[in-house]
């Protein structure tokens, strides 16, 4: 599970920080959430392939989360791509990006589908054999969603030593790494515990960025690996926090202590701060294992 | 006049090269003209403030000469502007901007006008006591202008030795810049022409930005002092210049020729070359006063 910070500063992109956009791999998907102006340069400034990217989410309509999205989309024609693409994102989404392809007469040379979403509720919006993903609905100023990523039940994993002792075919490896005991020529059963270890735990991400202190959203998170939780001022300015509906750095550090996740990584800071350390320590006084995001880092867990 | 090239390379931005934005100062006055994605963090790098810009030109509505228009809209709300914004455009141009602020929740903190072009006749679309500005329309895949700058007429320069001679008041001094004679209290006229020197000659810049080789507007350029024309291949890609609506360099340099221009600046160049030298190359070859636009480079003219 990688997780690539292209863009984590609020409101504006400039000279040295860009707005919202992150690369999430897990299971060898890469999934892009959120896509502010800039957000093709900085993949390209990091390497990534474009045509690996198949899925974006969107947040909410927020310029600076979302006015990447018509340039890389075009960018993608320009490249020929081949690959379908699926946006994720708030009912108006698709209006906005079809209304500017049109007025350039530039269609997309693949598939290009939009899943528009406008629950208040919860909703498992993407699924494959190895992930799924959730919305996790927010409080802002529009409608907004936050997203969790959740590997699905992993399968046993074998333990090659036993199986080889007892002389097991290989037809019959699927059937053990989903749990199965096997009957050997002789008759005998060998219980699946003794053939397999226990899978990995299953790990999760959970995006919530942009929102105002929310307990309501803690359920949802609970134990999460990851929670990135947006921390756009410091508590010197709670009451701007409170107005435009965004978050301190010990408001996020409360929801990942109440949600019991284990790491809490902040961003999306106000581009008043000329440093953003006061944001850890801040946070840290709620809440241990805090983790700063900025521009082009990236973290493994 | 000033021109300076925030980004002259055609299609998509990369890490080291912008897509099509341009500042022209003329008489104090600051015209931005078309701004692909990311022209305001070239702004920003070049230090232009920017409640100097009020007047924004766009060519035609492909992305890579639109799509910082919304993000530059809401970053001047962002810092609380209130001078009137004018925007002249392909129809069109209004629904995109004003279908993203209204899914953002979020109305401009000024006044914004959007001046909608869609004659295919040069037009008057701008004039103060100083600037004129007409359309020059161009032949591309979409509705497409090109703009030409003029200083207006301008007024006669004083020779305020002979003027001191004649003992003539100040009182007089804006009827002599307007080329009027005068009578002194012993009745005798003197002449204008021997109290003022001749005006400056009248400036102007023709920006023509995306076009196929079209002679057809070279009366609409004839004389101007510097041409902005795209090039976007070179000679040994005619072939895609024709197919795709665009220029060569040689192409260029013929209506900079033809137009009996003073200087003719290159740029849109396709980002399938290494290096830009060769452009220059091709049209010197048919016209001798070639300058190379790049993104960051200022000419004074």
């Amino acid at each position: 599970m990688k997780l690539t910070v292209l863009g984590c500063y609020a409101a504006t992109p400039r000279t040295l920080t860009n707005p919202t956009s992150q690369l999430f791999e897990i299971k060898n998907q890469m999934f892009l959430i959120d896509c502010g102006e800039g957000t093709q340069v900085q993949l390209r400034k990091h390497k990534i392939k474009f045509s690996r990217i198949n899925h974006i989410f969107i947040s909410h309509l927020h310029g600076d989360h979302l006015y990447g999205l018509i340039g890389l989309i075009s960018t993608f024609t320009l490249l020929n791509r081949v690959n379908d693409l699926h946006v994720y994102g708030p009912k108006g989404i698709k209006e906005i990006i079809l209304l500017q392809l049109k007025a350039s007469a530039s269609y997309t040379s693949y598939n290009l589908y939009f899943h528009e979403l406008e629950s208040k509720e919860s909703e498992l919006i993407y699924e494959d054999d190895h992930v799924t993903v959730r919305t996790i609905p927010l409080a802002h100023r529009i409608y907004t969603n936050g997203y969790l990523f959740r590997e699905k039940n992993s399968q046993r994993k074998i333990n090659i030593d036993e199986v080889k002792k007892y002389d097991i075919d290989v037809c019959y490896y699927q059937k053990i790494k989903n749990g199965g005991d096997v009957v050997l020529e002789d008759g005998t059963v060998v219980d699946n515990k003794l053939l397999t270890f226990n899978p990995e735990p299953e790990k999760s991400y959970a995006f919530c960025s942009d929102t105002v202190f929310n307990p309501g959203m803690v359920p949802l998170i609970k134990n999460v690996d990851v929670l990135y939780h947006e921390s756009t001022f410091l508590e010197s300015e709670a009451h701007l926090a409170e107005r435009t509906m965004h978050s301190t750095a010990i408001q996020a550090a409360t929801i990942a202590k109440e949600a019991e996740v284990k790491h809490l990584v902040l961003g999306h800071y106000s581009t008043r701060y000329a440093s953003i350390d006061a944001f850890k320590e801040e946070a840290e006084a709620i809440f241990p294992n805090v983790l700063l995001a900025d521009d082009g880092i990236s973290f493994d867990f």
